[in-house]
């Protein structure tokens, strides 16, 4: 527990080297007397209160080790695009199972477990879902989150442990196309997000869509107003140049249609 | 399909003549290489990049000229009040079809289809409505809206044709009396609703209630939020002065319980 | 009002000389003093205790005069097929209006309204709708008993005149195809529906699918309990010999994806 | 009826010597020409404008004397903490009772009826609750408080008396712990609650939670949009000192757990 | 617990000298080795197996001694007309505290509580209702009868003592009244439905309309399907009896209109 | 296709020599020309119209050769209790992934997949539950019928390969204990059910919980009505025996508390 004026002492946050981990690491160091970092990319070296622990998802002794000791784990590890399913069978779906088994040795308190809205997104552009509707999974990526966020509430209904499943957009520096527009969340957004949800007092399991204040959205996220998360962002002000460069769209492309974008068409591997 | 740096090139206006027809010419001409507007109202001279044709919805021939080589509408032809049925018949009901069939015939790709908030003008004042719950209309004018919608509605899952239904509320300079503090929309949110409607990229067959900010509301727009509706003005400046005016309210008066205001007990004609 | 041992003393039946006309009109003479029936097609003599008036729904002075001393209406009346607009719009919209002014002006206390499936047309066969869910009509005719429908619910809440809309699946002798095995319904059935249509006692605007003990179906007739209707027969002693006629089905064919069968893809005229 | 330039008269304010009570009577002053207030702890002298009736709740008499020549009704009073049941059968159960059999007698228009969110304490706070869901109250105060709501939608249904019952979260000078980061409502929004709900044209029987505009919420709003409260305060600034003083929280504690915190464990007396 | 062949060694019937209370007194006999039976009315001599306790409900320490080695309770005591407020704050508000408290304080595992379909009676006969809308009470026995559920739901989250509200139509003989058609529970139905509340395996807190298997319903059980009561009579074969003796009702009679009946204009005392 | 008078020609069963592979064996050979099994336990000898194809789910290229001129699958193959996490991986996620790779190769028209209750087996017994609602699984068996179920809305919704999946109770000879009689469902509704899946002409992504028609149940299958299935056996006639021989339950046992019986204990292995 806490030993400091932190909420927790020791944190993991897992895919650190990845775009939104090497954003997030020196934002949660902040957080926490001790940051546990993990990833097979290049960590670099551990800055001061860092411990650097490069582990495979799939390696389950391995994981175990990753996180004793550990209070809370921000879980962005694994594969993050669709890929062949043999691939994302080992790093999200072993590898999760790996993480809630550790979790479950070990005690750790909560997990925010990076999910997707690739998870919904053979919905269309012209529906706004929110996180109580069925998924509608848009590939082999988005099933695997879909499967690591039943296996959450698995957890926490029969284990007690807490998660909140981020249903992230498109967190980049900017957005790039019109479909970012809707799905684009800035990084301190982002950063907004993974610190309400560590820091609210109870969140059992919760599933939240991660996205800026943009106009034009696809998502609710009313069911989770309990998590507290206000992003003070926006894709506004990059509508013009956007649109600009794409003023037309194909509307029988199921890229254009369905939320999940390039994602519902690419494969089959 | 736009040529220019325009999302669309030649948009129609139909019902350019009257109070909001007038309000949006200048602000849509901004928004497209060519606009054409048509009513049966005085429409002045052509400014330039405009095409004046006048035309009677119930005229068949006419609209379907009308529509030629068109990319988008904005309908706000017809009749805009209560009147006699067969009146409403004629502008509202056939105009709509031949407006539709004149639209599918030339390949119209998007229509944003002035609807009305009388379409569910029998819901109670204490009751919020969104755009899924049945409708309850006040009138023949009411009726003929919620028509359109369907029509709408049929051209899209029929022939693929889209189509935005603004539910307007009361679109004036200001606020006349306190059922407007709930209904008023601005004239520059006007223009934000119709530009949002017509830029958004995807809508298929949407329905959004058309108001400003204001505080009290009877209607909530979450199912839209794909449209990226954000208005930005309020009634709220305007309630110390109308609420002096109108101090107390009849509560027996069906027009101070509904939401359709006067219109519940217009007519019979 | 009733001077006899019926509810009714004087019923009005329009559309009798119809399919489902001719069925109800002998099984609706048995429960009022005097049958009124109307239809542009023959009619035959009149039996006793019953009174021919054929009117052209189109014709309103014809149809004021039609309603007089009538005390409730089962109204079949207009067309029932897919057909131009312009016809459409004369039986069955600007007919439906005429049918109620008429009665709004003689104080009839009921109309049962023959709608039709067609209202929800659009929805897929894998969908279960219930009457509280936007309509999607999927053709001119399905268009204007939507029309009518919204016109009943007007009528109700602005004058008290209630309406019960059958929106009836396919009633005939037998079913003919692999879809009818989900919209069928007897003619019995047809006759129970009708008539608790008739006895429930407070209707207000009441909407429900009309079809048989069916096995699998396509609609959810739960918040129409109140009317009492119990279908005792089924589309299910016909699978065998239906099936076997037609024992494959293209899934790529719109008429077999959605509700409405056939009428998905008539026209355009 | 308002004989000046206030929407009401003479108010009635009970409770008025309690927390809320001392902060609402001067507020509401303002907005009328006489404010009778009544408690049965120390109200001071009378200032201008001011009438002084103390009453107990539980005396039928004096309560139905008390409501003479009311407008409207801000009904704090009763008891608002977990006490025994008898206790708060009296002010709670047979005083709210005496209240609206006054109000009956006097035909007063509008009350505004302190509620609380102990309705609904055995939610958990990782749920989203809002006002059509089933109650869940968490003790005998909450029962009691379900009680009034249920009493106020009767006097609407049966006798046409309007009432916004207002499920009042902390409302203190500031949040005192990390339940009150979410249930906090400030003196200010408390006093546009209460004047939005007297204020609003129409309100029939209507429930909303007060909170100010809080980061992380339990309760939505969406269906009271109509009252046209809009918050201007939050508990964010707050935050950082708040969770300082309560780093860590046991999720087995049912106060922690629960949406009524340490009400959910009081007693039994 | 049960020492013989039985679910409950030891059942209490409250109401026992009732209409209910006598159809039940020997069927429940049936199922326990002793059957305690209290009133405030006559009920004769104790049969075999039987235990007489005549308690008023509001005396506390009879109450409390009444609940002594009561494995469940089957409580109909209290009043069951719209009678003053004072009354029935007595039997049916402070009674029901008393027994809840009695049945805390001695480990009772079950409550079948005769709730009442006058908890909403104020909805329309042309609606749909389940036990999770809002309540809507059309007196103050339909009052009291939604304290005493929420009671129930209180000692269920707190205490973990189960509760089957049964929303009890009409149970007599026969249906006396066209509304009866609808509201109609036979007693045998009545039995069937007391003794799956007693007898399923999990029930927490549950709430059942109790009606017979009738064509025409208001209330829909699907959120109870878990209690297993399956009517096996209905109002059927009484209806020809029924209409004729009823063939017209005033649809301006808030008796006819509303589910309540009579009891919606009961009053005011 | 269909070469003969049946809907399929060649139907696979998988799972052929579990303990309800045998039981569909010989009753699905009576719907096809071709009926190919396969399991890894003993399959006996092939009967006449029989082709015996024994294949590790898990070996991709066997799989596929399974599927090769299969015009429909029933799935029961893979693991059907709680086991430890890595077997389940193998045999029902990359097995699933493989099955459906290989109908997507081979064009396979329909799959009928064996889910589970486990599934939603963390809901609780007095809760009523239906496809709609966010899934509960009770352990990895219930995680990898999740998985399925997701992939089967995946391969719809991008490839079009229609599935029908059954959330099977308890299918067993008989009842064996009181949860049972909840959730059993006889060996001819089995077939019933399966048959039903097959034979409906549009099934798209379809989910159905697959129980007799017992009195006391949790789960709606109102979104499936399209699917047509009618049990008519029932598991009521067990009762007597059953309740015998388990008078009381442990309400404090998560295994009586929860739908997923004993499932909700397993392990952790």
């Amino acid at each position: 527990m806490a030993s400091s004026s932190h909420m927790y002492s020791r944190l993991l946050l897992t895919g650190a080297a990845g775009g939104l981990g090497r954003v997030l690491r020196p934002r949660l160091k902040a957080r926490c007397d001790v940051l546990r970092v993990s990833d097979l990319g290049d960590l670099g070296t551990a800055h001061a209160g860092e411990e650097i622990m490069p582990v495979p998802l799939q390696d389950r002794p391995a994981v175990f080790k990753l996180l004793e000791g550990v209070d809370a784990v921000v879980h962005l590890g694994g594969i993050s695009t669709e890929q062949p399913f043999d691939d994302i069978v080992q790093a999200n779906i072993i590898g999760a199972y790996n993480l809630y088994e550790a979790a479950r040795t070990h005690g750790t308190r909560r997990i925010v477990f990076a999910s997707s809205n690739h998870v919904t997104g053979f919905y269309r552009q012209d529906e706004v879902v929110d996180a109580t509707m069925p998924v509608r999974p848009d590939g082999y990526y988005g099933l695997s989150k879909a499967f690591g966020e039943n296996l959450a509430r698995f957890y926490f209904d029969r284990y007690g442990i807490e998660t909140v499943c981020l249903r992230i957009g498109s967190s980049f520096a900017e957005p790039k196309d019109r479909r970012m527009l809707a799905t684009w969340m800035s990084f301190d957004d982002l950063e907004r997000l993974v610190i309400s949800s560590l820091n609210s007092p109870v969140v059992g399991y919760s599933v939240i869509y991660g996205m800026s204040d943009n106009h034009h959205v696809w998502w609710d996220n009313t069911p989770a107003k309990h998590i507290g998360y206000r992003p003070l962002d926006s894709s506004e002000p990059f509508r013009a140049a956007v649109e600009a460069k794409q003023l037309t769209l194909d509307l029988n492309d199921p890229a254009v249609i369905y939320q999940g974008g390039g994602f519902v068409k690419a494969g089959p591997f």
